[in-house]
């Protein structure tokens, strides 16, 4: 396999482990826990994994030689450290037993159906550390949900004596984590369960999750190209750049890049949807900043765009939660049928209101809200390009108001969108950290016996000796939510919140920012040089925390 | 002005110089020189700067005192490493003597015919040390080619007593630099002009200049992203990537990326060119490649398109040429005529092979060719989505394969467009470095009372220490060429050598690279820590040079 020199060189990295997790563990066992919310409902579906404490590791005096195989599986969309969770897995159980053997399941939880596997071996893992992509094992979208592929499973993990399967995702992963736990525990087949929670879009984020592994390093990668195209706006003075991200179900990534980089503006799609803003209102104020700054002479700006805007006006939200129930109820009917006799389909089965919406949105948007849902149910919202959306209506909108005499300046746009770009970077050293931390502590959860556990490590704006490591129920991050037109338990998506740190600072600073021209470069990660360069957190966390 | 801690950090940076750069310098002079083509045309041309000889600074014991003002412009697109050719000619004119002052020319050339000015003193140049853009002084693509515009400027360069003007461009911008140089000598006003090598493109290289400053940052920054594609393709295993970069008149960027990432398929216009290739041969090509992987297992891929692909199939570059020739000469006829009435007077207006060429493309590339020309005459082909049209080209051919048996897998495509992203990077070590040297260059060239040349510096795979710096005569590299339906001197675009190691090394490796997957990941610019992952220069440049 030839290798970049960074490839190289990064290679040779060892990961900083908390304190806690250099030696020997012994498990600290807080008070019995209580999901989020629907307490009573979440108890009745996991009487075997509800209630337990959280735990934290404290170093030991006594070793624990714990015989145990472990299963991998790698769930759902890239995050950069995946690989590293890996090896902190590999290395620990190892160190607790060279005799133990680790088994990745190949593209994600199908491999463990499927009998796909193949075993994890020094030489293997040593060709990934703190490297980026899945590519190790690979990934996949299958929802482990049912018992046949529960019982399907455990073939395989008979045959291989496995002890505990650990499976890195993000929420709805975790959740599925959850449910096998459950079972298998109900069963009493001997199995554990652990969770990593991974996802770059960090909405997998709680008192006891302080972040998702990957979030940083994809940040500060959107974070550099996004600074680029500053850079360029400042110096050519023409254009005003429309940048969508990655982010589907919540704007930590776009309020991320905004900390960082200091655009025009930034829309968050949960400010937009307490609001209960329409498309036409997003579009009026970005259209009074674009006229703002042409009556200054600035023709040019930047605009953060998050994926899942559109989702989160509220009128095209209630629009899609009955697409989503219409054709998880009806997708046979609907399936079939071609383009047209879509439309027509959705219009005779939506209620008025949500008709009427439809019937509004421009002809290649209603056509995307259309298209194929993803294996989640949900519709694929990276498909719909809301940032030219928006520039389009933006051009339509300036153009009225220059005819008004509101406006004199000239408009150009550049579209933008990333995603791709940035999952599957090589991860900064926070996230090389706190992925090896995260697998270190998924292997001494399983030899501390737990199951129904998701891996954490907190206090991680300190430096990374002082991280405190352990295990929270995950049970405990649940609550009851509709998906597909039925009520499933689920962990709690964790939303900006409007009242947060990170949100209040945008707030605070983003009437300058429109005004004036305040970007800042952050630059590509850097692994060597300065600690300031290297090893700061993401403005998110530093401000949750307080830093 | 706010800053990342990269910023600051970067600022500090100091520029290595070539040995013989470091104290006073004086000129070793070569034999008299000859345009690279049409020498009896250019020496006419130019009479006052044709057949100078090319100059090499070595060192001296005498010291220079020139008491000189400056005037520095930048010129067309941002390319990384623009600044610090500023400071690079701020910090030795000043070192020459602390009297000289340096005028930065607001938004480009029009900034010298506006008199748009502002003096360039410590404090600016030291906040933009090291750092991307053009955002000190502004670019712009006003063409200086008028003698109203040259006398003009001559008003502010005798008001501001400037003795040479710097202008920082591409080969359009260095040829009217020559222009201008010619005229103020013809005149005998004692102003000089030097021109500097500036292009990510990469196509502004010959025997002199071995590469344009900013390809090394811009490249680098597009691998990074090229290779964090290819490990979420190689991890996701479902989609076929085509990533478009930026490159409208040759295919170096491509090339370079292509020989730093290992991508599947890399496609180089001048190869297109030289086959006579049609748009559906270069379909059947990517199809074949395709297909042969799906047979494997393989549904995914990488595939890297240079923008100016379209212009490079002869059948279509026919066509183009034809189309700006006919809008230079009957442009105002088309312009305000609707959409229709301009596809029906192209098509009329045609001789007949190119007029069947037009009437076979897909409508909306059609429709592009037949968009707003950019200020040099230029068809703006970066508005043609080259990377969608291919995709969807092979999307069809593929479903008739499937229907003929011929291919069996299922293809999706995801699309990428990076130019933005990379124009206004941080520079490299390396352009750092190169930048610096030839605004050093400049400085010194002016100070030896030489006009019409272009700052140059050489032997760049070697140390910096080890470079060698002077300066060519602009006339040079020049050769006559048709423009918007008129012969003019132009400085020869270099385009990708087939015969060129570089080329070479694709061509011997990629089969390789389509059927397996060998991709590499050449991660973020490093500013720190190793210097085989810090200081490496292009592959293209190594090449060359038989490293």
């Amino acid at each position: 396999m030839e290798k970049s020199a960074l490839q190289i060189a990064r290679a040779s990295y060892q990961p900083k482990l908390p304190k806690a997790l250099q030696g020997a563990v012994k498990v600290k066992e807080g008070a019995p826990t209580q999901s989020v919310d629907n307490q009573d409902e979440i108890k009745k579906l996991f009487p075997n994994t509800y209630g337990m404490p959280v735990v934290e590791f404290v170093p030991s005096d006594e070793t624990n030689n714990t015989r145990m195989n472990v299963g991998i599986i790698l769930s759902g969309g890239q995050a950069p450290g995946g690989h590293n969770v890996i090896t902190g897995l590999f290395d620990q159980i190892k160190k607790l037993n060279p005799e133990n053997r680790l088994f990745g399941f190949i593209l994600g939880p199908g491999g463990l159906v499927d009998h796909n596997y193949m075993e994890l071996t020094k030489d293997i893992v040593d060709e990934y550390r703190n490297t980026g992509g899945f590519d190790m094992i690979g990934s996949g979208r299958t929802k482990l949900e049912k018992v046949e592929q529960f019982e399907k499973g455990l073939e395989i993990i008979r045959e291989l004596d496995i002890k505990a399967i650990v499976i890195i995702g993000g929420d709805d992963s975790n959740t599925n984590a959850c449910v096998l736990a459950e079972y298998y525990a109900a069963k009493n087949y001997g199995v554990q369960v652990i969770g990593c929670p991974k996802t770059i879009d960090g909405d997998l984020k709680n008192e006891q999750i302080e972040t998702s592994f990957g979030f940083d390093t994809a940040c500060k990668t959107y974070a550099e190209l996004i600074g680029n195209i500053e850079r360029d706006c400042n110096s050519a003075r023409k254009y005003w750049h429309f940048i969508k991200v990655m982010g589907r179900s919540a704007s930590h990534i776009a309020l991320e890049c905004a900390l960082q980089c200091q655009p025009n503006v930034c829309l968050i799609s949960e400010e937009v949807e307490k609001n209960d803003m329409t498309l036409n209102q997003i579009v009026d104020q970005l259209c009074e900043t674009i006229a703002y700054r042409a009556s200054n002479g600035y023709n040019f700006g930047t605009v953060i765009v998050p994926e899942g805007l559109i989702e989160f006006i509220p009128a095209i939200g209630r629009l899609i939660d009955e697409l989503n129930d219409l054709l998880a109820l009806h997708g046979a009917d609907y399936k079939d049928l071609d383009k047209k006799a879509q439309r027509e389909y959705i219009i005779s089965h939506l209620t008025p209101d949500n008709a009427a919406t439809f019937k509004t949105l421009p002809a290649g948007v209603a056509r995307q809200l259309s298209l194929d849902r993803d294996p989640h149910g949900n519709v694929q919202v990276s498909l719909i390009e809301t940032e030219k959306l928006l520039s389009d209506m933006c051009e339509a909108r300036l153009a009225e108001w220059k005819n008004e005499g509101r406006y004199v300046g000239s408009f150009a746009a550049q579209h933008h969108f990333f995603g791709y770009e940035g999952r599957c970077a090589a991860p900064s050293n926070f996230d090389s950290d706190y992925c090896y931390a995260l697998g270190t502590s998924a292997a001494q959860l399983i030899a501390n016996g737990k199951t129904g556990y998701m891996a954490i490590v907190k206090n991680t704006t300190a430096s990374a000796e002082e991280w405190i490591a352990g295990g929270v129920p995950i049970t405990m991050m649940m609550n009851m939510e509709r998906r597909n037109g039925e009520m499933k338990p689920v962990i709690k998506k964790a939303l900006v919140e409007l009242d947060g740190k990170p949100y209040k600072e945008l707030v605070a600073n983003r009437d300058h920012w429109a005004k004036e021209t305040c970007y800042i470069y952050p630059g590509p990660i850097q692994y060597w040089g300065p600690s300031d360069v290297c090893d700061q957190p993401t403005k998110t966390l530093a401000l949750e925390q307080g830093k």
